[in-house]
């Protein structure tokens, strides 16, 4: 029998992968999690019939979202990550010397399926500089302070997380940050999200004082191209010495591709200019 | 009645577009052809039930292999494009001072439902500096020559286009350009080509005193981060003067983004490694 995901990017556009293994599939209190092998993209896990990841583009998000912030801020000792429950985004935090990393996931279920199945994303899980607290994100920036940098590392802003895009949101996370703090979050293609991405980074310019959106490319989330954009308290995104970046073992991101990353394209540009 | 256009990327890989008018679909003498037309990205264009371009996302693709040639180069005047007979690539030349466009393009029917079906693309048919024959790309390299810049628009490297890819056809490119001459091919995606990159590329820079890959995204190709292969025979991509370069009317292309795109990934590095 021949099986097939399919999702629905919009209801005009599908992007479908053949299961070679249909591996797991439960109802979280949250959310439907699945998990499935693919030929080509390796091993899969969706959220909702979405895809959150695969094991083979899975390196570029992970990668982008974290040196980013951690080698803009000059030495990030305590670091939050408010979704991220695949881990991929604390295991790229613990190259760095960190000496805390809080993940705020507020779906245990997706923990679990990580640990059961994503070895490879879920390794940081066991460091001892690592603490999960299955807890509301949103809830969670209001009670807690003292991040040098905060990663939304979020799912698309519908439903349960349409509450960490708001300004609100934002300026909890802004009030979590020590002085010289960071944020940054994803916030989704700007080929389809122009007018979101327009509203997002207003929000967090009106809180930070520099804002910059970067870019990079994720081939299986929906338009490819996606965007981050990162608030800063002092430190001016663009003016860090790249030059003094040292090397990391990464697949995607080097010291050339975060220089190059802030450059936006005229259409981008245009999206979010008022 | 529910239509959907669905491509293969790969046995395991599979994208598919709503259909919201179905505009043209038949064999020619290389290939088979349809376009028509879906809610969010506009007007297709699929060769052999490949997408070719979408009227959504063309302009990164047209932009990107023409201008960062184009700039490199410090004055073209008489500019070659192989394939690309949508007209999209000679469109964003004709932004330039050149006194001469030609266009060797293999099937005369892409030009006509171009011309029927996409008048932003083709809008470069009709200016008077623009040539356009109905040829095989192949052989006329062998006879012509005298070129600045030359553009290898192909198809996938499948089928007809094949010869597109080898390294006597580079050797011929090479003949025919100028003593300054550039060239520059798209090169597929290093996700799922990178074996195919790395031939390329060692085969072009066998022949050039200097060979730079540059990546864009292109949301509706397979894998979406997109690569193009440059040789130039005097004039060293990565040090031109890019304040000199001019405004320009592009909606991807700029100054920053040209700087940019030669930055390649560790993965990317690895791939055309030896």
């Amino acid at each position: 029998m021949e099986l097939w995901f399919s999702e629905y990017q919009s209801k005009n556009v599908k992007f479908s992968l053949r299961i070679k293994n249909m591996l797991y599939s439960i109802k979280t209190p949250y959310q439907s999690l699945s998990v499935f092998e693919n030929e080509d993209m390796g091993m899969v896990m969706t959220l909702d019939d979405v895809v959150q990841l695969t094991t083979k583009d899975e390196f570029i998000y992970h990668e982008m979202i974290s040196h980013v912030p951690l080698f803009t801020h000059k030495s990030p000792k305590k670091v939050l990550v408010i979704g991220g429950g695949d881990g991929g985004t604390v295991r790229e935090i613990l190259k760095h010397p960190v000496k805390e990393v809080h993940l705020v996931e507020i779906d245990e279920q997706v923990v679990e399926a990580s640990k059961k199945f994503f070895p490879t994303l879920s390794s940081g899980f066991s460091d001892p500089r690592t603490k999960i607290f299955f807890e509301d994100g949103i809830e969670f920036v209001k009670m807690n302070a003292g991040y040098d940098v905060i990663i939304i590392d979020s799912t698309d802003p519908l439903g349960p997380a349409v509450g960490l895009f708001s300004k609100d949101f934002y300026e909890n996370v802004f009030n979590a940050l020590n002085e010289d703090g960071i944020m940054v979050a994803q916030t989704e293609s700007p080929f389809f999200y122009g007018e979101f991405l327009k509203r997002v980074s207003s929000d967090i310019s009106s809180l930070f004082k520099y804002t910059s959106i970067y870019t990079a490319v994720i081939p299986t989330y929906p338009g490819a191209y996606w965007t981050f954009t990162l608030g800063s308290k002092t430190i001016e995104p663009a003016s860090i010495d790249f030059e003094a970046i040292p090397g990391i073992d990464t697949k995607y991101y080097s010291r050339e591709i975060h220089k190059g990353c802030f450059a936006l394209p005229p259409f981008v540009k245009k999206a979010i200019s008022n």
